[in-house]
């Protein structure tokens, strides 16, 4: 079988791979019915995160469970699942409090740019859906994986209640999915954060009210003006710079929220400013696993359509042209079937 | 009239100061009953954090009402009052969150190392007693000024809650007194760490369960095995250092929630490592005035016992000594009377 390969800056191929076999009785296999690029994989693809050799990638994944070990009790061949990027027993103290992104035997997924994919700690870490899902409905349950998971994380962390009036930093997919969530939990006003034509559209029909385009000291001006002077009740950090997580702590009120989802690189905080600014802090991986029945309940009745955020479609094999895409911003993110084009 | 006066590093001169009188109509001049040396004033004692020439100290304080300005409403001269170390006009946006030391007119005190006091937007500051309290009573009440309700605010910040798991780093009278504060919330246990022998025994009467002397890493395992591997549920940073930091975020468990009052001096974040611990983080200027009127309920129907952290009591004359004490470690926290020694 072929998978998608990091060998080094922008260098994706598309190449052979072993195919994944039970290593463990608590493993499944799945056929993977799509699988999409990152924004987190971009760290690696531009060279902003060092990999020791040739690196399968991948992390976002739903698919039709072909094996399962002996152990495994919850799902059976033919059955369609969703995981996390994070396996997860499901059992252990920190899975219990819902961190099952801190599972005590966690791994973090790789190899899901493939047509099959072992899943570790199966019956932690795989969801089923009520049957196999129509085609059109799998993009969408695809997001539920990952890059809606943590959308939704963001918005959870910082506390967005019916009511809140919401700042989103970064417009990327997550960010976008970030004004969905708080949409969906009610949120009164939902303020994008955006200087890009296209995810503007896409964050005003996901349910952003304004869009603010300025950045830095501006960027805050500008929220503190929209909100009275005040500040937002929750803001989402989607980007995990330390401009970005500067920019979401000052646009906060004292008191309020942020929820900080995008992995950080480089980012130092100041104690300092940290301390008089007085907001609540939470975030780090998503803890997809506790939101997956939810989320996949609400894309199962077409409650939220998150599939949108795919902005372009490609077969597997063309993998390198869906990387190349998301980091020259020609994408928002790219959705990949192993068996070609749908 | 004489105050102390901050000239540089360990140099306090208690010398001849103006007189405060009513300045604007919101104002109210009191005559202070008690004041204290805070652990945050030996900061700039120390020379670790700078002054802009000679500088009145002092921000704790409780005392009788001397006079009103003409727009003072809640209280007048011969009641005894109560008010934090942050003024507020407790009516403007980030008051009503509950964030009155984030009030938009806040202004820190300072000049309370002094026979009289004024304090601006009286009103929103101040807190009236039930009546003039037993000279006995005043040492209690003045820790809620600031010490306790700073050290309640941190036990707030990190969520504890009856039954939970707790951590207390720093063994300053902040931290002794955020032990009795988790007591009284409901911890289940108390894990002070502390290297002195009469903190120690001092935390154990607030409520302390058990007592870590180790540091760093060591600190850290010593907390993981004192809880089953997975770390606390809620723990009080009451120091302000890089280190204390960390110590606080890697005693935590995943989920878990840190609360941090010590003032950051020089304190830096690495944003990686808070991503991947989970915890919530939250804390700042402790908003007492928000507390003020439970802290003052449970001390003055004597459910609490926060003076007993004065261990060293003097006339504000001899206000050197009590810095100098508090400077060596000799004395945890210091008790001034503008009228000599009671």
């Amino acid at each position: 079988m072929h998978g998608a390969v990091l060998y080094g800056p922008r260098d994706i191929r598309f190449q052979d791979c072993e195919i994944p076999k039970i290593i463990e009785p608590t493993d499944a296999v799945i056929r993977i019915a799509a699988t999409c690029v990152c924004g987190a994989d971009l760290w690696p693809y531009r060279g902003l995160q060092p990999i020791n050799g040739p690196t399968p990638m991948g992390h976002e994944y739903c698919g039709v469970v072909e094996v399962v070990g002996s152990a495994v009790k919850s799902m059976k061949p033919g059955q369609f699942v969703i995981g996390s990027f994070a396996t997860s027993d499901n059992t252990c103290p920190h899975c219990q409090y819902g961190y099952q992104s801190s599972c005590m035997h966690r791994e973090f997924m790789t190899r899901a740019q493939a047509p099959l994919l072992r899943v570790p700690l199966a019956d932690g870490t795989l969801v089923p859906t009520p049957g196999v899902p129509a085609d059109d409905l799998v993009p969408s349950l695809l997001t539920t994986s990952d890059v809606l998971g943590t959308g939704w994380f963001a918005a959870d962390a910082a506390n967005v209640k019916p009511g809140s009036i919401v700042v989103v930093v970064g417009d990327g997919a997550v960010g976008l999915l970030g004004v969905l969530s708080a949409r969906r939990m009610g949120a009164e006003r939902i303020i994008a954060m955006s200087r890009h034509e296209s995810r503007q559209k896409l964050a005003r029909e996901f349910g952003a009210t304004d869009i603010v385009t300025e950045r830095g000291e501006k960027g805050v001006a500008r929220i503190k003006e929209l909100t009275h002077g005040i500040g937002a009740d929750s803001v989402l950090e989607c980007v995990g710079t330390t401009e970005s997580m500067m920019q979401a702590v000052n646009s906060t009120r004292p008191g309020g929220y942020v929820g900080y989802v995008g992995v950080p690189h480089g980012v130092s905080l100041d104690g300092e400013q940290l301390f008089f600014s007085h907001v609540h802090l939470h975030g780090g991986p998503a803890p997809v696993r506790r939101y997956l029945p939810e989320l996949i309940d609400l894309v199962w009745n077409k409650k939220i359509n998150p599939g949108k955020v795919f902005d372009l479609t490609l077969p597997l094999d063309q993998v390198a042209e869906g990387y190349r895409a998301m980091d020259e911003r020609r994408a928002i993110k790219t959705l990949l079937y192993p068996n070609g084009k749908k």
